[in-house]
């Protein structure tokens, strides 16, 4: 069977102050109508039923997690006891999963990516599928650049190797790190870069496979692990294994060292939403370039001014006079104005709130 | 004795959204400490007692200004039943305080000034009283301009009369206008003008002998009215006569038509604060030239930004990223972020406010 695991883990300081600690961006509704988290679910309900979907998170989410997503099974809601980046959180639903379905094929993906139309999102993932699937292949998924983004890793294709669904699939030379511009630049024009999505499709058995052979101190924690899988004692025997597995990527840790991995051009529309930058970018603007979101009662009121996003959950008048392509955001007790092109060094202000021990802003 | 008029009627869209109707500048502490009136009132509490200190105001903002001034006699402030510009609220204030003092001399000033230190303040109104009451004139206050400001009306002065007080004063040659930019650096470079800013002293009977010859029926509906004062159907007088008095400006009705109008150049330092941009101009800065009037609890975090001002009544961790000359001031279920050289074109958000019918952020 098919199954969907959504990984929900990132912390997300880049939307402060709306995203918080107790409120990472995929748990709030950035573009406007639900959480991202409930979004990404959404696109997934016609291509699995709800038992099939999945989701690794953390204790301080979970509650948020439940609340944005009531039709998923609560047992099917893993609970990470600390961060140990996605090898891990990859081992730990695949053999969870795999105890249940032997034969189980796995989608990752992030929970706060932008992507549309769903129908061409759930023919991508049926094409992964069918290549995982028919080949025991690593699948990924990656996406044709529009620009040369420095926010995103690369894959390198290599030959084509034939097409699901209308999709070409191709062999994979290399994982790339987020580049400099000189190197995006480079990649752009190569036209064989792509950028690396964090969708990855694989059988269960292939990254167990994999998992032994790569990281075989993981794989017998796992093993481990998993024979508690539904018992009472699932949870302790979670808190007990999980922070002696090692914090390591899955690309770098498993992806990079196996050999058959495909990557997907994908078909749809991309965007990590990595900042209020990218944010923007998804947004429809009127006419002079401005966009809002805010609750019904709010409204942004610009005055020779263009280029503005402006963001509340909170019903205000936000007024701005005379400036250009800045982010507006108020959130709590918290005001941010910031140039739209600087939104990435948002990461700044929330090093300093730390430092300054501002622990309730962050 | 001397008595001196704070003049509180100004509506104050200007500094939206800090001020609203019933919430106008005077009223509000927007240099930190104290609503304006009251340091405005406490300026003058070394000069003459609480007794000699008269507000004339309007029913909206009544309640504001007791609050703001609770040594001040209710009875001393005086409501206008609706706005008839300064010729009649400066006629009725004489009125009434010659009626219980005939002899009186009386300064006239506006509410909303910043004016610094209060000795020399106190001074130049001593100096104004004393050229008042010997020579019988009408005494207004010159400011030195230090740029070609297009804000403010001018004084053109003639001949040095002579001194007060170490005060040097003039003849005045004639009252100007708001200039434009071409004109105004013609006034800062001529030296002879001085700006005007809106202080007079007179006796109460000289500018009530004025008020007779130059506005007569103006005399006649103060001589009807002032009858009552002290009467329990003084309030209904004030509401039957004060709409039926024309709505001049004092300087125009008055001060332009008499002879013997003398300039006092001032020895202090004054702005009328005018706007949010004013305002930052009377703040002490930081090293980069940001400032912030936030309580106790507030904080503005600006990083690689200059020139800003941020403004909350709120405890607000307000902070601002990328940007140089913008103003930031949050209050209610508003926003304001103004490029900080715009500032003064608040009024047409308000205005566009009024006409979107939105009045509850008025």
């Amino acid at each position: 069977m098919f199954h969907v695991i959504i990984m929900a883990g990132g912390s997300g300081t880049r939307f402060w102050p709306e995203s918080r600690q107790s409120r990472p961006k995929q748990l709030l509704p950035i573009l406007g109508a639900e959480p991202l988290i409930t979004e990404t679910a959404n696109r997934l309900s016609p291509l699995v039923p709800h038992e099939n979907i999945w989701v690794v998170t953390n204790q301080t989410q979970a509650s948020g997690v439940r609340a944005a997503l009531p039709d998923i099974p609560e047992s099917n809601i893993l609970l990470e006891p600390c961060a140990r980046n996605t090898a891990p959180c990859v081992g730990l639903a695949a053999a969870v999963i795999q105890s249940q379905d032997p034969d189980a094929t796995l989608a990752f993906l992030p929970a706060d990516h932008q992507i549309s139309p769903p129908e061409d999102f759930q023919r991508a993932l049926r094409a992964g599928a069918a290549a995982a699937e028919t080949e025991g292949v690593f699948v990924t998924f990656g996406v044709p650049p529009t620009h040369a983004a420095t926010g995103y890793g690369y894959i390198h294709r290599g030959e084509l190797i034939g097409e699901h669904e209308s999709i070409s699939c191709f062999a994979v030379e290399s994982f790339k790190e987020k580049p400099d511009a000189d190197t995006a630049k480079e990649f752009l024009r190569d036209g064989n870069y792509l950028w690396n999505s964090g969708i990855f499709v694989w059988k269960a058995s292939t990254i167990l496979n994999a998992i032994k052979e790569h990281m075989p101190d993981l794989a017998t924690g796992l093993d481990r692990l998993v024979k508690n899988w539904g018992e009472a004692d699932w949870a302790s025997s979670l808190e007990k294994e999980y922070p002696s597995f090692p914090s390591v990527p899955v690309d770098i840790g498993i992806m990079e060292k196996v050999s058959g991995v495909q990557v997907l051009e994908t078909p749809f529309h991309w965007s990590d939403i990595g900042s209020w930058h990218a944010l923007y970018d998804e947004l429809e603007k009127d006419s002079s370039g401005n966009v809002s979101v805010l609750p019904s009662g709010g409204q942004l009121m610009a005055h020779d001014s263009s280029g503005v996003l402006a963001y509340s959950s909170k019903n205000q008048m936000i007024a701005v006079l005379g400036l250009d392509d800045v982010v507006v955001v108020q959130s709590g007790d918290a005001i941010l104005i910031a140039k739209r092109n600087r939104s990435e060094d948002v990461k700044l202000l929330t090093d300093r709130l730390r430092e300054m021990g501002e622990d309730q802003l962050l």
